[in-house]
């Protein structure tokens, strides 16, 4: 009989959920809109109907196998508890409550699961360990035992993996280089409350950022000064640096500068094989590859010179976040 | 019959051995002067004459004990390979040889120690990493499973724990922190050929500097300003601070807040229960571990704030070198 797990991947917007073979064959998938259940008292109804939909996608396949587990990736989910906790954009408190106690906001979603699949194991973790682990299970590190993810969306998520092991630390909070602070004089304002964190520079929101500071500050003529700021959107700068615009090019320089230069902090810390780039802001290729592994190696401490590679993600694609989200179970098979 | 392992600190100026028991009890010790062995053809003779020392140390026991393993902890030690890489201080090329080819400086201490003790294991990291070690052995990590220790010598080392794991990373070099860079403008010229690391300001090298940048940015009057730089030791700044001294007061201030601010940095990639502060700067107490402490959680990600302790090491004491350097075997015995 066949084995099957679910990755299921909570998205602010989405919560995508498919059913995942060993080798990362996807049998079955489906969507449930996340942003429907906006609020902390929409939380019970998201979970019922999240499960709902899973067992109706199951109960579809026409053929037997055996749910070996449910694997969840959704931001910052906490792998030790199994917790969505204090989410920045999932199920905040209606604007009307006052005062609401901020702490509430602990969603134990694999234990609330429970009520569902009573005898299925359910692992959760953040976004971004479970791309680390699809990379590891999936992608481009099999074999490898220590390297970085990073996955450059909205924000800059990422994970890294030593002596063949995700790393979680005590909180089950490890890998977050996106809130290092990498500027520390008048550092960009960060989502999370502070300033100057590397997401604010490299991540889609923050290379738009950079885009905008750069039209302030240079001359040149550039097909992005036609665009506002909220109709702007990342994909727009890779669209003009094809073209040699100036404007796009100096964007690029700048955010594979921030990035190479935390990337040569990242190393000396976890001193990893490979450094793993993935999502929106990779698919730029050469414009943002080159300048970062540039900087990586001009800023890095000589005994790890030449040796860390800088490559893009073996499991880019759409399927990419419930794959990492089943790997985290196939991971445990092995 | 007592089992024994040997904890062996090889250090610029000396190289210190014991033999030492489960519990952390050193049973006999030595030293012999690395210094005297001051050129990379004295290597060989070192190598000898650390060996034979060790057997001398060895059969002046007079009681039977059995020898389960060497433990080395040495500047640029590699665990995975057992070697001493292009180290700073030590075997250095003479003056008078021309163009000589740096890459021969890779020295394999663990093979070489064989020819004298051919059935006993030997292993070999650096110094940082054997004071983590011995930290989690004999000190206040025991039990922890997720943990950061910093080294503050002449230098900055430091090691993590992470899963109850020493981390390597691929290359054997992970955990400096000592050489994350820290300041990007203007950054002070670093020992690594870089500018802005850790080190050069958090270290009994870094603290002195800043002493002296503040002795000319302030204008207080100060005890410190009658002693020359070549004179100056790191710890008459903790002196002048006992009494109040202004300058010494803002020197450690200021120490504290790029070492608080890169712990916080620390904190987000390694999640650790406990940071340990070891070494000739952490001796200063309160002057250190306050402002520490503040600009850690001022600098600290939301989900970490007030959940991550520092603490000073509880292996501090003369022979803290040698019982970190022993851990490294009782460790892989348990």
């Amino acid at each position: 009989m066949k084995n099957l797990v679910f990755g299921v991947d909570i998205g602010g917007t989405n919560t995508a959920f498919g059913l995942v073979d060993e080798v990362g064959d996807i049998y079955a998938e489906s969507v449930i809109p996340t942003k429907k259940y906006l609020t902390f008292d929409d939380y019970p109804a998201f979970v019922k109907d999240l499960c709902e939909a899973m067992i109706r996608l199951k109960d579809s396949l026409s053929f037997e196998f055996e749910l070996l587990g449910i694997g969840i990736g959704a931001p910052n989910g906490n792998f030790h508890r199994g917790s969505i906790e204090l989410p920045a954009n999932l199920w905040k408190f209606r604007p009307d409550e006052k005062n609401p106690d901020e702490s509430r906001r602990m969603f134990n979603l694999a234990d609330d699961m429970k009520k569902y699949f009573p005898s299925t194991p359910i692992l959760l973790t953040n976004d971004a360990n479970a791309a680390t682990i699809g990379e590891m299970v999936y992608g481009n590190a099999k074999g490898m035992k220590d390297f970085v993810m990073i996955t450059l969306g909205t924000g800059l998520g990422s994970g890294f993996v030593a002596n063949g092991e995700m790393i979680y630390g005590h909180d089950g909070f490890a890998g977050e280089f996106g809130h290092t602070i990498v500027e520390t004089r008048d550092g960009r304002k960060c989502g999370c409350g502070r300033s100057g964190c590397l997401e604010a520079y490299v991540s889609a929101t923050g290379i738009k950022r950079t885009a905008f500071e750069l039209m302030a500050k240079m001359t040149e003529p550039s097909e992005l000064r036609d665009i506002s700021f909220e109709d702007f959107d990342a994909s727009m700068i890779s669209a003009a640096a094809e073209k040699g615009d100036p404007i796009a090019l100096e964007t690029f320089r700048y955010t594979g500068e921030m990035l190479g230069r935390a990337l040569a902090n990242a190393v000396v810390v976890t001193s990893p094989q490979a450094v793993f780039l993935f999502g929106g802001l990779a698919k730029a290729g050469k414009f943002i590859f080159e300048p970062t592994k540039w900087y990586m190696e001009e800023n890095m401490l000589n005994i790890f010179k030449n040796k860390v590679q800088v490559l893009p993600s073996g499991i880019e694609g759409k399927n990419a976040a419930i794959l990492g989200s089943a790997a985290l179970i196939w991971q445990k098979q092995n």
